[in-house]
């Protein structure tokens, strides 16, 4: 199929495209900048167009004669979003409109968006966390992802342009980079490795789902197919470890001690966010496959 | 208290503003136009601010001394919304999060939000809708009403603001225009007088929950003093009718034919919505007093 992948020179885009290539499909990227460590892979087969997805003509351009399209581009993240809920709305809702329309007036089959499952359901009320769950985000960054969500069911009903919505709990693996906000594994590993301090919001005692970046990628490729009737899919490792395990875990493959200071804790970070998988393993016949101790010593070794 | 009205110069606006003027409120209205048929009490008692809820320096200005606003403002309808999703957002949600953040800094105690159960659903899968029912839109309407809910929410939680939200079905009752593209009411009892034809999307089966004015304003009121934990509240009469019984009503009480054409249906129109109003009725201690019948009666009296 012939793929547009929006946001693909980022972490989860390059490996998005990759995994795209490897199945044998036509891969376009809409980027504002060519990745600086693309493999050759990427470098021989991708094709690019620089612009910005905020371009209504850049859009159109590179929706030309594709089938799928992948948005997964973000202007914020969870921490920089409450700087300025309006800059969130206004650079990453205003222009997916954009698409949408786009995207329905061209013809598009479908539309594979990264949205959040750290971020969307707010404190949960039930671990792990199923997709029905009631969603009241603390972030912006969590709120405009509900938004986009929400149009692309409304538009599916009223102009049947299919989507999927990949709720990513947090994706981990080589290439990401660290200290940007987003990506405690990077960061905590770069750091390790440079025995520099780790400062830590809380106690330690936050418990997240992380997800090795392949197990993302394998589950965006079954999307590609998937045209059942359910739009929203969790995609975590359905396992929760604290801030505390995931420093032993870091430990443990750096082979060092880390210097961690803990300063107080942000109002923004739930204390436990956990992902229910059963819909994907049901309906996508797909599952995690890294754990996290194999995906943080992978990590490091493509570090090196 | 001191409550700030926007969009206290609109249908729901005026009653609630004559709402808050008999339980003895100080009563303040942003609004662009002052309504030109406001009765007296309304013209004597309201301290009136001409000018934009989008502009900062007028909200600003608006909000100094107050304990509560309501957020009454919007500046599509559902079916004007879809023409351009970029323009309901823009003009709706961006302004909102400017007021949000000035209501914030100026220690405004609670925010009352007018939002829409009417639209915020999408189709139901249970009828009467509870407000944990799930929210998928089919209007941009729905959606912007959705996201401003979401933000209300995440200022409560990292700020403290508090608030209400009012998901109100379909309101009617004097003073509401005809033909705006909300309130088929008003329009079908305006053309019954003047023996003009009605336009129907669809066969009439369509089944909706219609309240009449005097019992959002009281459910309005109730609101002020609610310290409770639930946030949403569904504001409807609990009851639903099709058009073909709303239209018999409207028939007999004006004593007339009308005469209806029935046009194509849309798919933006669910096929039934009627709240579940049992959590308003328990924690608010409020009920909707006003039939159909006896509130349309009421409505046409006041025409004349």
């Amino acid at each position: 199929m012939n793929c547009l992948v929006l946001g693909g020179g980022g972490f989860i885009g390059t490996h998005i495209c990759e995994g795209l290539l490897r199945e044998g499909h036509h891969v376009r990227v809409l980027g504002r900048t060519q990745p600086d460590k693309a493999n050759k892979l990427i470098l021989d087969n991708v094709e690019w167009i620089m612009g910005d997805f905020s371009n209504l003509e850049t859009i159109k351009k590179s929706m030309m004669n594709i089938d799928i399209i992948f948005h997964l581009v973000s202007t914020t993240n969870p921490k920089t979003s409450n700087d300025s809920p309006i800059i969130d709305m206004s650079s990453n809702v205003i222009p997916t409109l954009q698409l949408l329309d786009a995207a329905k007036d061209q013809g598009i089959k479908k539309i594979i968006f990264a949205s959040s499952g750290g971020t969307v359901y707010g404190k949960p009320s039930i671990i792990p966390i199923p997709e029905t769950h009631p969603t009241f985000p603390t972030s912006s960054y969590g709120i405009h992802k509900l938004t986009v969500e929400k149009y692309l069911h409304m538009y599916f009903e009223l102009y049947g342009l299919d989507y999927s919505v990949m709720r990513i709990s947090n994706p981990y693996g080589e290439g990401q980079l660290p200290d940007r906000g987003q990506g405690v594994v990077a960061t905590f590993l770069n750091r390790s490795l440079k025995n520099e301090k780790i400062e830590i919001w809380g106690d330690g005692s936050v418990i997240r789902d992380y997800i090795y970046i392949s197990d993302v990628v394998s589950a965006a490729i079954k999307l590609l197919d998937y045209e059942g009737k359910e739009k929203i899919f969790n995609i975590g490792s359905g396992v929760g470890k604290t801030l505390i395990e995931l420093i032993e875990i870091i430990e443990h493959v750096a082979n060092t001690t880390l210097n961690v200071n803990y300063i107080g804790g942000r109002k923004l970070d739930v204390p436990v966010n956990v992902l229910d998988i059963q819909r994907a393993k049901k309906l996508l016949l797909w599952e995690p496959k890294m754990s996290l101790f194999e995906g943080i010593e992978r990590t490091k070794l493509m570090l090196k």
